[in-house]
């Protein structure tokens, strides 16, 4: 067996994952929810996942579950697709629309996995950076989708790592010129209190990814799709007839009922951000970004790779960013629970003042 | 947005999922375990579950169940890689190995997944009838692969739907001969007693997949792939990060501490296949095949979409199948609790009587 000729050449070329799984004392790099759920809320979930029988298979497309999500964002079950997290529907975004020559159109930076997985699939892919203020640039991104009539665009809103929201206005000039369909990916939606939802269906080319990985679920991956019916009719043939888990089906099941309980955790992530961005900027050369996430971005004078290997040392893990177009160089730290905060800045202090 | 530009033709020509999703008093139609586990068994697997942290990622490609279930397999973890269900292997499978012109072998008939997601791949599928003993046509398919070089055949190991375990000897002459990767499923392999995973390490290019989804846990979505290390870092990198959710992983794990709970729930189901398979063989127009999987298949004289129809009246599903090149019809009905065996075996009888 040759692998080399068996393999498709763009998975070859890829980067394997590094198998780092370290234990850390404060994980502050993946966008996590820092609180477990409080534990009556806990045993309540757990009772109720309990009734799911285990031996059959889960609902096959999660009907019940779209038609709750569906009425909660004010379209019916044929707007709805649920997936495991919403790393597959890219991945299945990507799958359906790999027809030879397509392409991906991404701003920069941006979530790496639209990246990775574009490539994958066989999609070409096409990078635009984002203007100084972090917001699209609206007239490269423009060009690139009248050259090359892109078959997705993926815009994160907010956007990570950066924290911000583009611009309403030239989303919808992005929507309006695109013959593509255009993915809002508002992952970090429950900390902004912004979405597009309002345009769904002024725009049948819009698709919106939600995920409760960022609001306390992050273990049972849950992702939802929402988008025009005609598209989604076409997505499920990709979609693996199971591929939501029956727990998982129940546990968003029980998020929906439970909404009051899980706002309370989003609002205390919400107050301890305001506490976390005005904490660094009363640091000496360090410069965050405002955010409308769960993460603050920061620009950082010191060498962020120093940065990072310091605070390991302290069982803090953060996530250094260094762009080949910039000198300068930043970190993503998400938004801990306050005591994790404050030990973070502490460490950072440190650090810089060496 | 015109979509019939933007999906690509492969999956734009599949046809779509039936939404039917029928409550039945009798299940018989999926292969699942009739049995919930046990209510102690439950109680304790989900005890362990409550101990998972929600609001952190799952483990990235599950180590510690790969390194158990590596550990039961003769393995180490490197020859071994988990699935949200088998069903997300064969879709990694497809996908890494979707080079432009790559094509597919598979006997049939056969699992129809190996088709379908090979397909919305981009992969061409070439099919070769099994011989009339069910086995497969070892003539035949060694011609495809000599003048086709599929880059994958899937093999399942015990067959759905026939139901029996192909000629060992068969299995190899393809190995030898295919410079591809040759794909054994073993979903159903705890109802054989056969593996071949003594193979494993002598032939670079085979790889077996499991689930434990016909032993009680269908709605957890586990499935595990082992193969060369070699091919599974390409294979790493097309699969998503977090695909196994965190009760998913801990469930594995809990199914292997009780392996002895579960062999028993496993056991029974081969003893009602025996009984299901004598109360078979004594009807008139009905012609069983010996099964070594947790169904059996059967002819039928009877028109088995009839059959079917009068069925589901009563509150049975089964799964007829009618071939375009054989004038017999079949039924594939999974073995039920022995209360459910009787009901259909009642039924059935009453259908032919009339």
């Amino acid at each position: 067996m040759n692998i080399g000729k068996l393999i498709r050449a763009e998975v070859l070329a890829q980067q394997g994952y590094s198998a780092e799984i370290m234990e850390c004392r404060i994980k502050l790099d993946a966008n996590e929810s820092p609180y477990e759920l409080p534990a009556p809320l806990k045993e309540r979930l757990f009772a109720r996942m309990q009734d799911t029988v285990l031996n059959r298979y889960p609902d096959a497309g999660a009907p019940t579950l779209r038609k709750r999500y569906g009425a909660l964002c004010g379209v019916d079950e044929n707007w709805v697709m649920t997936g495991n997290g919403s790393d597959e529907l890219i991945q299945i975004l990507c799958a359906a629309l790999a027809r030879p020559g397509a392409r991906i159109l991404i701003p920069i930076p941006t979530f790496v996995m639209y990246r990775i997985i574009g490539l994958n699939y066989g999609l070409g892919v096409t990078e635009v950076r984002l203007d100084d203020a972090f917001d699209l640039d609206l007239a490269a991104m423009l060009e690139k989708i009248a050259g090359e009539s892109p078959a997705l665009i993926f815009l994160s809103y907010p956007n990570s790592p950066t924290g911000n929201c583009f611009s309403e206005d030239r989303i919808r000039a992005i929507l309006e010129a695109s013959a593509g369909v255009v993915v809002v990916d508002e992952a970090y939606s429950n900390f902004s209190g912004k979405t597009l939802l309002p345009l769904l269906k002024q725009y049948k080319n819009l698709v919106i990814l939600r995920t409760l990985s960022k609001v306390g679920y992050a273990a049972l991956r849950i992702g939802f799709l929402l988008g025009a019916p005609e598209l989604l009719q076409e997505l499920n043939k990709v979609r693996l007839p199971y591929n939501m888990n029956a727990l998982s089906q129940a546990a968003a099941g029980f998020f929906m009922d439970e909404k009051q309980a899980f706002s309370e955790l989003i609002d205390r992530i919400i107050e301890e951000r305001k506490n976390l961005y005005v904490a660094l900027q009363k640091m000496d050369g360090i410069d965050p970004f405002p955010s409308a996430a769960n993460f603050i971005f920061f620009g950082c004078t010191l060498n962020v790779t120093h940065v990072y290997e310091q605070l390991i040392r302290k069982g803090i893990r953060i996530k250094p960013f260094i762009f080949p177009w910039s000198s300068r160089q930043f970190i993503r730290v998400t938004v801990g629970s306050r005591e994790e905060n404050e030990a973070f800045i502490e460490e950072l202090k440190r650090v810089i003042a060496k």
